[in-house]
This record gives structure tokens, sequence and C-alpha cells, in this order.
């Protein structure tokens, strides 16, 4: 029986290539190829470092792979530029469904459980208006410890109080859809673009192309 | 005083997208599409399955990266065309100078230091008639773990009985630097298609464009 929902912040709830229209302004036209190199390289960071023992907080990586993604384009920056850019990651798009389909899920606590500082991820949900519809946020940061790591997903059960049965958890990210189900979460896989599934030997519970379709095929769980 | 020289198998002695030639045959002109997204989903795989604690050899992760390569391509294939194009992985291109540079790292000893199988180096090492000019390979496959683990270069200097500071280790792969310095290898980053430096937190004590300029400025070390 599930008593808990936990969402994945980052390509999940809120789109992470909303930054485009930002860099768009600032450079003309090289929007999407500075967002698409962007992620990839936050991403790569966050497994990287974490792989090497040396972890780095995620604002800071994600500052990290601003830089280079600018750099590997060819485009001048300042500091200023780079500011102005990280700072959309406090302003980033929800998914249009989102918050409608949000209460869809209740009467279970929702909940964020996400790689991003808890700084970023508080003023975020504060600036969409996420803030009334969610029962709390959980970050990673204090446990210096990242998704896909099994102890990332550790820290919600015990930060919740729950069996790891008791919780779905929800990501559009296959890799985080992976290492949830790996932990022993319930996963709904949110497929938003029609991807084929990672081949990382695990199994989502439950695919959906949107949170809507997700909340109703989840439902009774 | 450096004592043995190893050096990355992967991007930095052959070259990965030496399999495009094979794909263009099979999927007409889609071959450089194929090979990009192949490295990038291998790599993600090999990281996202150490995270999650769930090794898995590098032979079975490359050639699932390659399912997921053509699914998401909408490519038809069948097990006959991925067991052609994987075994490509067996008979890679050596970039254009190595053969003439190795020498010049002389009279040290010269191993490999690879993600790989020791299968497919072995295979890809005799098929490209490089065997006669290296003095072994190190293959992380024993061991169950992944480049940039520190465990992973630990057990290189492990088997060759030499402190880490008596091994220069090469690799184009910024990563793969990044994470032979953070363990404490003299490292030298072959920086073949000038991009910018990966920030991940470590600086390459050499940099070079090719392995015979990294063989001059090596030299004296």
């Amino acid at each position: 029986m599930i008593k808990s929902v936990l969402f994945d912040a980052y390509g999940t709830l809120y789109d992470v290539h909303s930054v485009t229209k930002k860099c768009n302004e600032l450079y003309h036209g090289r929007g999407m190829e500075i967002s698409q190199i962007w992620r990839q390289k936050q991403l790569d960071y966050v497994w990287i470092t974490s792989l090497m023992d040396k972890y780095k907080d995620f604002w800071s990586l994600t500052k990290e792979a601003l830089y280079y993604s600018l750099e590997e384009l060819g485009l001048q920056y300042n500091e200023k530029i780079v500011e102005e850019i990280l700072n959309e990651y406090l302003h980033l798009s929800l998914y249009p469904e989102v918050m409608e389909a949000l209460n869809n899920f209740r009467p279970r606590e929702l909940f964020i459980l996400s790689n991003g500082n808890l700084r970023m991820l508080n003023e975020l949900v504060k600036n969409t208006y996420l803030d009334k519809h969610l029962d709390g946020i959980i970050s990673v940061e204090d446990y210096k410890v990242y998704k896909p790591k099994p102890d990332a997903y550790d820290l919600a059960a015990k930060r919740l109080g729950l069996d790891k049965e008791e919780i779905l958890f929800i990501s559009s990210n296959g890799w985080d859809a992976a290492g949830s189900k790996s932990f022993g979460f319930t996963v709904g896989w949110l497929n938003r673009f029609g991807k084929p599934a990672d081949r990382l030997g695990m199994t989502p519970d439950f695919i959906a192309s949107d949170l809507k379709e997700l909340a109703q095929i989840t439902k009774s769980i």
C-alpha cells in the first residue's frame, strides 16, 4: 500500500530545457545547443565526481557544466551572464499538466526527492507556486550523496519513516527510474518523449507519457 | 621518476567512432548518429550501473548501449546485425600517430589500462598489431570496478608494483584524466579535438593534441 509519492524534480516536474529562452536572448539562436550540452554535462559531472569520491554540491556542478558548455560552443561570457543563465534554474517551467495532476495522487503525501541543493529546490518550488501542492522537499544535499546511488533513495525512506515498498517514486529520467527500482521503490517512469527504455536491467512498475496518466494507473495501489 | 606509462584504450589509442563506416553500410548515412549516441550511452551505462552497485561487464554494457541507440533512432535490427556492429569493437582504428609515437615513450614499460573486458582488449590489440608494441594489458574486469573509481586506478599500480607517482597515465577522456589525477597518477591529457578542459577540479600535468607531442613533453620526467 503506497503511503507517499516522491517526485524527481529536474526533467520530471520541471522542464530543464526552459533555460533555452534566456540562452536564446543572450546568444541568438544557440539556446537549444547550450541547453543540451549543459544538461548532459551536468549529469556527467554529478556521476563522475561521485565515482571519484569528490563530492561537490549540485549548484556548483551545474555552474561548472554551464561554463563548459559555453566554452565548448566558443561563446564569450562573463560572470554576470553566467549568473543570469544559472538563475534560470530557480525559475524553470513546470510541465503543463503537473499542477493539476499532482492532486490526483492524493490522499497520499507528496514530496520531491532531488539531487538539487535544498536552497535551489525551495526557491524553484516557491517561484512556481508548487509549495502549496507539496508536503515537503527532500534534497540529497545534507548526505552528500547523489542519485542513482542507493543511499540517496534510502535517505528519503528514512526521512519519511516508511518501508521502501510504501513509496511510489516517479521520474522521467531513465537512470533515475532504474536506480530507484534497483533500490526497491515502487517506480513510475514518466516517458515524456516516447524514448526507448534504458537497458539497465531494471523494469519500472508503471510507465506513462504524462503525470495525469501516471496518477490514473497508480490510483489503487 | 616515471617507470611505466599507462594508456587508456578507447578514444585515446583507438578511435571509437571508426564504427561509423560499418554503421553507414548497414544504415545508409546514419553511421555518425549511431556512433555518437552509442558512445554516450556506453559511458552512461558504465557510470549508472557503477553508482547503482550493479556491476555488469563492459562488453555487455556496450551491447545494451548499441541496442538503445538503434531503438532511439527508430532503426530496425536483428541479433545478426547487432553482433556485426558490436564486433567492430574488436577492429577499431588506431589513431594515425599511435604506432610510431609509442616507441617515443621508451625505455619505460608501456601498458593499456582500460574499462574493456580483457578478451575485447586482447583481440583488438592483436587485430591492430599493437601487441608487439606493448608490455601488457590491464583490464579492470577481474576487479569489477570501473574508471573513474579510485580502485580502478589502484589495481593498475598494484599490478605493476609501483607507487602511483611512478606512473604516467594518458587518456583523451576528460573524465579519465580527472579521475586518474584525483587518484594520484602523473597525468597526460590528450586533447585530440581542441575541447575545453573538463571542470572537475583536477588539472592534468601535461596536455597535448597528439601522442607524439605528449611523448616529447614527457620525455625527461
